[in-house]
């Protein structure tokens, strides 16, 4: 096997068309065993793999530096650049991140996730070059709907004034994560169409130049096209139009589904598991808003590029018709659409994973709550039990969504109260709400709940009890409900539980009430402490005698931790945080 | 005067097209006379004067919908819908805000004041409209330089798709509030050589109807124009080619110094007060940076299109040549690219105003903070006390950049300190720095600070004393010093007063040796008090008995706020200080 024998790119140089072209169908060979056994991000690579051995082919990585968009569509750069055992070997698939990392390899310069960074980032790298008098090349590869984010645009901008070498590989595979919007992919298929020749085109009339590969899996027209732009001494674009998933059947047929897999049998494209009777909280908030959708017309669901975060699978976006908006990989445009579509009336309800909300902070605030609009969010996967890559951790979401004036950021803690408030954020007319969707599975109480959340800032107290108040916010309050029943165990004492719904702001009432038979007020929460909801009691309580203690992570960046050693690291586990408050108490 | 006729926009529909020239004409006058005594944004509202009247001509406020961005350039609107006493009478001209205000008027529908948010919020007007089976026109006015934004691009992107009508009025006056910058700027400018005909459109690029006006300061060529697109079944780009500044010669010959302006003199052009020989952070900064420049190729100034926030002059960027970056009003990209020329090797430096950096809050922790590239970021006038326009607020810098992992966010005192940490921030190879530029005055304390800050989280302990420590961050350490000597009046006792310098972090070992002699830990910090650095003293010591007390604002938007009020309100004198503490003790 040709793959053997690649250790360093400077391998690759020594293959003969033929040879590469083999090499291309063996690095599909590793990467559908892997990716099928292992799971992975499966698509992006598959139609990247002609495009990286033509790029390692051409330049001379590390001197010349590439940079990979989103950089999940790296694995194939990972396996030529001296990373290949962590794709052939199954003892060694955890060995590499799933994104680039300059700590794996000098191949890699930067940690990267989410999208739209790499212009902006390869131009700094040519700017830097540009000030230290350097020379070598520097290549951004960018697409997989990564182009319709702002700050692609902002990069694509900066660099027509470069007037120096920067190399932006345009990976047009005509989908994002679901199927392309926007009006940019319109022109990218008229220079499909035209074979890039079309006179209306929009990097050029970006002020970059402009190269056209018909076939983006083709290694020939690849090297072809990238030697041409090697040296080059300006800005210039190189579209290539390739294939997400080529070369595997299934995820040629399924984009969308392939996107990203977890293990599946490569016989039939199934994956061994089947989720399909398992209730979660996707398809429980996209049932209900298509049932609401057809009693309103003014409600509309909006995506950024992930519908089925919100369980708005390819059939449910049908089905909503016009009352379901993917406006592609752009949040800041999806929080200013909904501060809009609700300042003219309408029930907008943007479904986001807790990572990417923090790509639209000056919207949050600027556009939608100053404006105090009645726009809906919903914050899903807030955990720090759901993604575990640096760059797509979960934890984040308090800090960025609660300090922002007349937002109202709620938690809930079971499936009840999350249907119960976001049927209220949608009758209300009064504020932006934001939901933290729990993260620990859907729970069931079979209570009835509130169903009116206007009184502000009104904690639910679930058990009376004395000495220890233990404030459970959101996905932590079954914890806190496990901490109370250990202590009580423990001690004898019954604390007093409470559900504080509202991450947003302080029940005044009920904290000053805790102060005549407590002694020790706990906060729980499922996230960063730094900035977060447990400071804000332990201010209250600065001036008081009561003792506070607040539970959450440590502000760090932690990157594919084992979630069970991060509680214990962060002391949250039931018996740490019981043995503390004994200690305290 | 026809102005005084002008009482909602339906009188302007019966003026004949010479009338509407006079009342542009007495519309310019209007706007110098208060412009030139009260202050503002002039070259903006001068360059828009014949479209807004054209507008209102044609189309019909409020049920047409005509949303501003930026909104500084809302003036002549103001004028024309109900509101041009606040124009005309010098003791009602605070009566309107300087952006769009939904509270003042039925005309106007969003809160507005950074940029490139306007086709994002009129696309969300228009999906509302077209839930609700609506036909009215949307109207969104952008330009001015706001079109280099990204959400600008993500709403034109979607604008695309949206198969109704939407009116996009580009204003192009060829300027940011400096000179245009990047390739979008170019293309416009090959528009314009063209009259709109170049057949490389940007706007059509992105699948949207296009249509130029040669002269956007002629009532009748805007009329015309406007009249074709009213009603339009589909989005469509009307491009106008005005001057900012028009019709009064200084601004138009100084398009940069007219952005925005002070009270001057009308028959000068220049400002009454004379700001040259006092000492300012944004000279010092210049001045400093360009001369390290000249020994260090490797250092870099980056501005997001506001280049006189850090000092640099047209003059400076022109001595500081390449080594001076304005990326335009971009400012996800410019920290992206900060990031960038870090990894590279390069030294840059991105000066920014405090309310726009919360615009680059994903790229702030994504691509530099979880890089960790040692990039400099001088956040200025992050304060209270600076601005006070609702969408302009500077005191939210703290909770969006402190509670990212990696940062260090430094809070100088005073001069010295602040160019030491300067002078150690760009020596330093550890850690992405940013600092809070000082914003209360440049007040010189004449000694010689540490020159080292890479012990993180050291605090500096200025006076001992016992039973209170007062922790006074950066703006607010002056304050503190006042607090700590009326207390002592007060009460004989000395306090410990400490410089925290480091924002993002705590100092544990002093703050637990405080807890030997004191019982009282006050906590002084020019911002939001949600998120910010007080909480964290909060938590730490929650599970002790001290006692803490942190001042700062409470979390709440306001708007054009007398600052001795707000800080009276939120108990921040020394009077209210001292008394709290000498109760609480």
């Amino acid at each position: 096997m040709y793959i053997e024998t690649i250790h360093s790119p400077s391998d690759i140089k020594k293959l003969s068309m033929k040879e590469l072209h083999v090499l291309s169908e063996e690095i599909r060979q590793v990467l559908l065993k892997k990716l099928s056994e292992h799971g992975g991000h499966f698509g992006p690579n598959f139609g990247m793999v002609e495009a990286t051995i033509a790029l390692h082919y051409v330049f001379n990585s590390p001197q010349d530096k590439i940079v990979y968009d989103v950089s999940h569509q790296s694995y194939v750069h990972k396996i030529l650049t001296g990373r290949k055992e962590a794709f052939l070997n199954p003892e060694q698939y955890d060995e590499v991140s799933g994104y680039s990392e300059p700590q794996e390899s000098e191949h890699d310069f930067f940690v990267i996730g989410h999208t739209s960074t790499s212009v902006s980032l390869a131009g700094g790298l040519a700017k830097g070059r540009d000030l230290k008098g350097g020379k070598e090349n520097i290549i951004a590869v960018i697409g997989d709907g990564s182009l319709s984010g702002g700050e692609a645009f902002e990069g694509l901008d900066y660099a027509a004034e470069l007037n120096s070498n920067l190399i932006i590989v345009v990976n047009d595979n005509q989908m994002s994560i679901a199927e392309n919007h926007g009006g940019l992919y319109r022109n990218l298929q008229v220079l499909r169409e035209s074979e890039g020749q079309c006179g209306c085109n929009f990097f050029k009339a970006m002020g970059l130049d402009y190269r056209y590969v018909k076939d983006g899996n083709n290694v020939e027209q690849l090297i072809e096209a990238f030697a041409a732009v090697k040296d080059s001494n300006h800005p210039v674009v190189v579209h290539i139009n390739t294939v997400k998933g080529k070369g595997y059947r299934f995820a040629e047929q399924n984009k969308e589904g392939f996107h990203y897999c977890i293990p599946f049998n490569v016989e039939t494209g199934q994956t061994w598991t089947d989720f399909s009777e398992e209730e979660d909280y996707a398809t429980l908030t996209a049932d209900y808003l298509l049932k609401k959708m057809k009693e309103d017309p003014r409600i509309v669901g909006i995506t950024s590029g992930t519908p089925t975060v919100m369980g708005f699978t390819p059939e449910k976006r049908a089905e909503a018709g016009k009352q379901f908006v993917d406006v592609g990989i752009a949040e800041e445009h999806a929080v200013a659409l909904a501060s809009g579509i609700a300042a003219a009336g309408g029930k907008p309800v943007y479904g986001v994973y807790s990572t990417f909300i923090q790509r639209a902070y000056d919207q949050l605030s600027q556009d939608l709550c100053i404006n105090n609009n009645p726009a809906v969010l919903l914050v899903f996967w807030g955990s720090l039990s759901s993604m575990n890559d640096v760059t797509h951790l979960c934890f984040f979401d308090i800090p960025v969504v609660s300090n922002i004036p007349n937002m109202v950021y709620l938690a809930p803690t079971c499936k009840e109260e999350y249907m119960a408030m976001l049927e209220w954020s949608l009758r209300q007319n009064e504020h932006p709400v934001a939901i933290r969707v729990p993260a620990n599975g859907v729970i069931t109480k079979g209570e009835v709940t509130d169903s009116d959340y206007s009184l502000l800032n009104h904690y639910q107290v679930v058990r009376k009890g004395e000495k220890v108040a233990i404030l459970a916010l959101g996905s932590f309050f079954q914890l806190g409900e496990e901490v109370a029943d250990l202590f009580k165990t423990k001690s004898g004492i019954e604390a007093t539980l409470i559900n504080p719904r509202y991450i947003t702001g302080l029940d005044n009432e009920l904290l000053e009430e805790l102060k005549e038979n407590h002694s020790l007020v706990v906060t729980l929460e499922d996230g960063v402490l730094d900035g977060g909801f447990g400071e804000k009691i332990a201010r209250y309580y600065g001036p008081s005698d009561m003792k506070v203690l607040n539970y959450g992570a440590r502000k760090e960046f932690v990157d594919r931790f084992d979630i069970e050693e991060l509680l214990r690291n962060n002391r949250l586990t039931k018996q740490q945080i019981t043995e503390d408050i004994l200690q305290k108490l």
